[in-house]
């Protein structure tokens, strides 16, 4: 349940106030140096408390090998990462356990683990979970390191300028969704497959599995719906298949076409809003006003870009070892 | 690649101008009665030929039960069906072999299988694959019974009036997208898990292996990006979730909350249009201008419902099976 | 469940008494020569009713190709291939429904399966069902082609010729077992993983698939437990890693040394013995005295060599994929 | 590849000469009880430097608990274990780096990982490894809290006095192989399925994983081939199956029958003998005398039972798992 891919394997642990959370890497190729400073770049994208608007929790996010690097270079075993969480502040919830948050998971996860989930800040469904994503993405980039993966912030609180979204929060005293793209350059031809394992199906699996995701389109996406036929379809021009539009967004029945990937995710305002709200007290069964305590970011699109990235370079990576063995042409 | 589901698991084959297409379902509890009367209402909401609109290519599309039923009812094993293709022109499409059609996968496969694919009106990539996918629907609606599942257009060339929008089609003599909404409801809480078994990961990824589809939301979807945290989180009022508003869609954490599933896709407009088109022909290496022949859907949307609640079923039947092992509680 | 391996994937499907019995073949590579003529010796080499001491229920075994081949080559879709049951007399089973036959798995059905069992001649548990694999072998021998694959009797009964083992059991007039040996020239170092993908694990996996299988050994096998580590480790000779002795049966922690494989399995006698015996009526609770109904082999274990290689090829035609991708060198 | 199970599953990980070794177990149901002491016991039986005859390498295997379990008891979130390497002396691994050791994966681990594996003490293939295997088997043991699993030694270098069979090692200072039993009562009907999710097929895919196992078998095994149908058939004499011998080794058609679970594993003896080798120097590429240095088991067989019940523990809780969707019958 918290494992993803085929060749490329990562399978994530931990929770937001206990004593760690991590990644296992399994099926990354022997021989890619790996070590601190290939990561560090990306966790320093995903943290709070350096941009404006969000967490001021701040964890030094250190990520500490236990194996599968060996003379810092993979040796084709799993890679074993964990960091520690130092910066908690577990009262906070214990306080307010009584109070499920509207739209975090701690009334589900209540029904479904019986009470016996970890349920100070979110406990295992915490975006922290993120951080073994991130670390697992810049090796999967090394994997892919041919292509570019780029995805940035296009819209916060209705807003293409991030700042001015961004002021609306701070004025409203609210958190913000926002909107990203991103952006792959260089992909190969032939990667995905009809149906399940389309690259459409892979993609959307892994960034739906980001909290506060609640959409993804690809290429033109849902505006597809409201164009023609000849208006939607890509001329091929050359022999290498590029096309004189995108609306594909670079695949085609599933398939990448060798022209650029384009998608989209709406990220949907954080749960935790500094402003008051109402819940069911579930102790006493009655529905209370109440405001959420603890460190929280205003508006968590503008930390997702790199675990966009991130899961991205994880199913690409995967999806080019898988396509290593349909290279191998058959004649007999 | 051509299979889905942990527990209840589909595996489809076949090819748009081959002999059959099907599917094998295996994962399927004894004791279900099933039969062709159980699948016939499904399949013909599936079928071109009817709705206006849709495809004057119309196939019986009778389910032939190869394995798995016996005296009516299912047995626990593989249950393999497959269906006749019997209206087939292939000679409409030897004859555009030379020109990859746009929107179509016809280039990608050409690269990917190395010439030896099934290119005949799309091969193995055609939507007639989604004859199976509905036929496994409807078993699997009977796993979750006591759940409504129900898709429906709400939109066809932007016009909220799907006639309205169909005759835009028409008039232009080309073909039109739309978006399709899906709501499930009496769903228990606690189906799905945080992160990549999300039920939101699990839909998206079966939901893009529908051809066609550029876009997946869910509860305020793309929207929900531009609102505040305190406006878009959902109050709950009593102790079994029930919430005030339902912008979550009935998930939260990845998890079933008991409130109403909602989610929309949108489809592009059919890549095989009336319309002249502009696209490579590999063997001259010139653009040329040409049109498709054979008969298509104006507007693929039409007939997407009944495939979306397919695979929503097959999703929700696999989750609901995964489920009944938690439901075992251990005290020690 | 009824699914095995991770690139190259077999889903069977079928019963003994139903209407046909069959495989899907995914992930096979594109541009293969797969046809009828392919198949037939390997199937004839299954079939009952040729050899001596085989059912005499003889079936013809023709394979129905329904999908993923054109031109007489593999596509890369999905293979779906039928069989089927035309020579079956279900009536020779009804009248023993009530009492579960020894060594079969009636009773265990009957339980698992709420009664919704087909029971007729073990219905889904008959090793009919191994048609589908024989099939999938020869495809899978295609993708190794470069291996020799060669499974033989080397005793049965206790007889290292086979005619001498076989007469026992005709002049007991009871059911007997034997014994085979695989051997496998040709193949690659590196294929296999340490721990749960090791060639023994997976080869045993597959291997004890085969109704009737009770032991598998590799290389010195259960003699190994016997013998000082200086006798039975293979000392190593040159630069190819070619050892001295093959103790170790071509597998060093779980991965192919380059050396010969070599694999042993103990094939039970059949269940279905002429002879009379006892077991319990379900129906009137009581142990009766009957002989089983029916056609059947007096020794399976002749008729197995060809489903062993089957088996074979099918593990390392997947392994021989999967390796594909780790011979893709990384250098940054 | 280093994962096992479909509900209940385990991730390995770690090296023997590297910082730690260890497991992630996901699919663990919330609410057992798990902490350090029901560790324990299982993590000392597996230890060496306590029995005669076992590597003086001694560590703690102090199991470090790094998420998944909040006061006490398991949240239904991954549970990940880390066991620090401590006691290692690296450097005897280093000066034998050129003569790849006979029986070890010295040899392929070279090729397979292109010079890039950690050849410290056989690295990520190490016996070593199984600390994390024997943890994870003593918490699936919860979850099968009603069944008893036993595994013992029942033959060390032909003796079935294991003292006599080590002396017959000490004497010779040579390493000697050795047989186990598992024996598994109060296993419920219909676990496992036919073909490829068979209980022997699982069992036997987790058995191979073992380091130095060379044989599996189920039941009567290897001497069933030298019965007679009517000899090795299981009369059943009640209504629960029971049956009047047990050749069958508790398994019919794949399924556990609710007798006895019985079989056997096959150890070589460690590759690592006192005794001197001969075996190739890559460096110089000339067959060389020479003797393994570092500190060795004279018996592994020793060890081994513990781990054998640990697998067969985490098979038969993920079989347990899945069952309990089966047990939910259906009536329409």
């Amino acid at each position: 349940m918290n494992t993803f891919g085929r060749l490329f394997r990562v399978h994530i642990f931990g929770e937001s106030h206990g004593e760690s959370v991590g990644v296992v890497i399994d099926g990354c190729p022997a021989g890619l140096s790996v070590d601190e400073t290939l990561l560090l770049p990306d966790l320093e994208r995903r943290k709070g408390g350096i941009q404006k608007g969000t967490t001021p929790r701040k964890e030094e996010d250190v990520p500490l090998f236990k194996s599968g690097i060996f003379n810092g270079k993979t040796t084709g075993a799993p890679i074993a990462l964990f960091f520690e969480n130092k910066n908690t502040r577990s009262e906070d919830y214990t306080t307010q356990r009584n109070i499920p948050r509207p739209g975090h998971a701690d009334f589900v996860a209540n029904k479904k683990f019986g009470g016996y989930e970890d349920y100070r800040g979110g406990g295992h469904f915490s975006a922290r979970l993120t951080t073994g994503l991130v670390a697992a993405g810049s090796i999967a980039k090394k994997i892919i390191n041919h292509c570019s993966i780029e995805a940035h912030v296009i819209e916060i609180a209705g807003e293409s300028d991030p700042d001015k979204g961004l002021q609306k929060a701070i004025d409203a005293k609210d958190s913000v969704g926002g909107i990203i793209e991103c952006l792959v350059n260089n992909l190969p031809i032939g990667l995905g497959e009809p149906f399940f394992d389309s690259v459409e199906s892979l993609l959307a699996h892994a960034l739906f599995s980001i909290p506060a995701v609640k959409g993804v389109e690809f290429g033109s996406g849902f505006s597809a719906a409201r164009m023609f036929g000849s208006e939607h379809n890509d001329a091929i021009v050359d022999a290498n298949g590029t096309t004189k539009s995108n609306h594909a967004g670079g695949i085609n029945g599933g398939i990448t076409n060798g022209n650029e990937l384009v998608f989209r995710i709406a990220i949907k305002p954080a749960s935790s809003t500094p402003k008051q709200q109402e819940s069911l007290n579930w102790e006493t069964n009655t529905v209370e006003t109440f405001s959420i305590k603890g460190r929280h970011d205003l508006c968590v699109a503008l930390r997702a870009p790199v675990i966009v990235e991130a899961l991205t370079a994880i199913v690409l990576a995967d999806l080019f070892l898988l396509e290593q063995q349909t290279q191998h042409r058959y004649t007999d």
